[in-house]
C-alpha cells in the first residue's frame, strides 16, 4: 500500500510549482508588451490526502497505478478576463513544446449539471527527478472570473454542506451561473462594440 | 521637485509587501481553525510614476505634501467570496492594533456613477525605516469576487479606450454592475437559506 | 495537554514571515540607496515539533507557560559581509519602535565551547490575531558569511552523527571556527586599509 | 540598436524563474528522502543593463548576436555545504533532458589569479515563449559556503573600490582564498573521518 505520502506527492508538487512560473510567466510577457493578458491570475492546488484516499476507493484505482490513472492531483486554474481569452489560453497551451495534451473537455459551453463551467486540460509533463524523467499528468482548468465567482461560492456552499442540496437551492445556484455566463458574454459584447467603434473612428479620420 | 523615485517608492512597496502578508495571514489564521475565511486572495500595487504625475497636477498637491496628501500610493485589495464577508474584513482592520483608520468610504451600497462597487479604508502604519519610524499611508479595498470580476474588466476596458464611454456602453456597465450585485444577494441569501435549513434539521433532530 | 500543534504554531509561523519581509526590507532600503547592506540574506526556521516537546521535557516547561518561556520557537537568521556589520544590525534592530528587546548574548566575541559564533536577540513582538493581540516572542541569530559557513557544515555533521563527537573531531572544529573568524578579522583590516588608502588618495588630490 | 531592454530581457527574467524552481526543487527532494543536500541555497542575478553594454564593446559583439555570444545574461549560483557537494550537483545537472550542457570551467581546482574559486556550467534550456521556443543560455555558478565568503566580499570590496587592488591587498586576498579552501577541505576531512568511525563501530557490533 501506499504510505510515505510525502514522498509521493513531492513530484506534484514540484510540477505545481513549475507550472505556476510559467504560467504567470505568461502574463507577464504581454504586459511587456503592453498588450492585453489573457490570463488574469493563476493559483495551484494539490490533491489532499483524503480526497486521494476517497477517489482510490470510488473508481477502484489500483496504488501501483495511481499516478497513471488519478489526473488531478496536481491541479492548476487560470482566471481569464474576457470569454475569449479562455481560447486563447487553450491555443497557447496547445502550441508548447514541453508538455503533450491528452484531454481537452469544454464544460464552458457544455456546463454541468451543477452549472459549473471551465475548461479542462490534462497534459504529461516530464519532470526531471533525481531518479530521471518522470512523466506527471497536470490538470488545468481555464475559466472566467464570473465563473471562478460562482465556482468558489458553489464550492464553499458545498463544504459547509456537503449532502446534496434541496432541489431549490440546486435550481436556483443554475440559474445563477446562467446569469453570470450572460454576463461574461454581456462584457465581451461590449469589448467587440467598442473595438468596432474605434476602427470605424479610425476610418473616418483617414 | 521630486527627483529620485525609486527612493520616494521605497516606503510604499516596503509597505505592501508587509501587509500583503498580514493580509494572508488571516486567510490562513480561519482555515487553520476550519472555518469560512471572509477573505479569498490579497493583492497590491504601487501607483505608477506617470498616474502620480498625473494627479499631483489634476489636485495640485505640493510635492512637499506628498506623501501625507495622497492616500492611494500604496494600495491594497481584498477579494472576499460573499457580500457580508466585507464587513467581517472591515470589523477585523477596525480591532487592530496596529495601524490608525483616517476614512472609510462605502461603494458597496453606494456604488459610484460608473457602476463600481468596494468598500475603501485609509489608514496610518508606522512603518519601521532607517531613519526612524515614518507613517505610511495606506489604501485597502475590499470588495467580492462578483464586484472584483466587474471592476477589472471594465479596467481592462478604459484602458484600451482611454477616452469616455459612449452613452449606452456607460449604460450597460452600469446595468451589468447591477446584475453582478444581484448575483452577490442571491447567493449570500442560498447561503443563509442552507444555514437556516441545517438549523431547523438540528432541532429535528433533538 | 497541548494537542492542536497547527493552532499553536500557527502565530510562530505568521509573525516569521512578518519579520523575514521586515529584515529584507533593510536590505533593500541599504541597495536603494545604492550603499553597502549590513545584511547579506536572511533565513528563517520554526521549531520542529520533535523538537519542542523534547525541550519540553529536558527544561520542565509548563505546557501551560510554553510560549511565554520557550523563545526561540519563532527563529530567523540574519548573514552579515563583514564583522562589523553584525553591530550595526544589532543597532538597527535596538532602535525600531516595534519590539521590545529582551535578551542579547553575544557569542561573536565569546564563542560556545563548540565555537559556535553569533550575536542573539530575544524580542517580544505584538502581533495582531483574529483574537486580539498577542506578544510572540522571536529570537534572530546575526552572524557573518564565515560563521554561517562553519555553523551550517557543524550542523550538518551533527545531525548525521547525533553522538558526542570524539575529542580530536571536537579539537578540529573548534580550531576551524577558529580559523573561520581570523578569516573574518582579515577581511575586515583589508576593508579598513582600503578605505584609508581612499582617503589618502583624496587628500593627495586635494 | 536594441532599444527595448525590458522585452530583450524578459526571457531571461523568465528563464531564471524557472530555474531557481527547478533548482530549490532538487533540494527539497533531498530534504524528504531525509538525506543530506548537496545544495543549501540557490540564487540568481540577471546581468545589469549597464554591464550587457560595457561587455559588448569590450568583446565587440554584435547586437544581433547578442543572446547567442554572451552566455552569462541569466545567471544562477548554487551554494553546497561540502567541497563533494560540488560534483555531486554537477552530475545532476548533466543527467537532466531538459538542458544541453555547452561548456563546464572547473574553477574550484584551478582558481582564477584573484582567488576566484567555482564551477561553471553554461546550458542551453529551450523557453517557451509566446512567439514559440527560444534557446536561452543559462549559466551556473556552484561553490561552496566557504567560496562564497570569499566571493561575497572580494566583490564588496572591488564594487566601492574599482580600481585595481594594490599589490599587497590582492596578495593578501589570494591568501585568504586559500585560507578558505583549505578550512573546506578540513571540514570534507571530519565528515570522512566521522563516516568511517561509523563503519567501524558497525562492524564492530555485528
Amino acid at each position: 500500500m501506499v504510505t510515505d505520502w510525502n514522498s509521493l506527492l513531492f513530484p506534484y508538487n514540484q510540477a505545481a510549482k513549475e507550472w505556476k512560473v510559467k504560467l504567470r510567466g505568461i502574463r507577464e510577457e504581454y504586459q511587456i508588451m503592453d498588450e492585453h493578458s489573457p490570463i488574469e491570475f493563476v493559483t495551484s492546488r494539490i490533491k489532499s490526502i483524503d480526497s486521494i484516499k476517497e477517489k482510490m476507493i470510488r473508481r477502484d484505482i489500483d496504488p501501483e497505478r495511481l499516478t497513471e490513472d488519478m489526473e488531478d492531483i496536481c491541479g492548476l486554474r487560470i482566471m481569464c478576463p474576457f470569454l475569449d481569452d479562455i481560447y486563447q489560453v487553450v491555443n497557447i497551451l496547445r502550441k508548447r513544446n514541453d508538455i503533450e495534451i491528452i484531454e481537452e473537455r469544454d464544460y464552458v459551453n457544455n456546463e454541468k449539471k451543477s452549472g459549473y463551467r471551465s475548461y479542462h486540460i490534462v497534459f504529461r509533463y516530464p519532470l526531471q527527478l533525481l531518479t530521471g524523467q518522470r512523466n506527471i499528468l497536470v490538470e488545468i482548468q481555464i475559466r472566467t472570473l464570473a465563473m471562478n465567482f460562482w465556482a468558489t461560492l458553489e464550492h464553499s456552499l458545498n463544504y459547509k454542506h456537503p449532502d446534496v442540496f434541496p432541489d431549490d437551492v440546486h435550481k436556483r445556484l443554475q440559474e445563477d451561473s446562467e446569469t453570470a455566463f450572460k454576463l461574461d458574454e454581456d462584457m465581451s459584447q461590449i469589448r467587440k462594440d467598442l473595438i468596432d467603434d474605434a476602427k470605424k473612428q479610425d476610418k473616418k479620420g483617414e
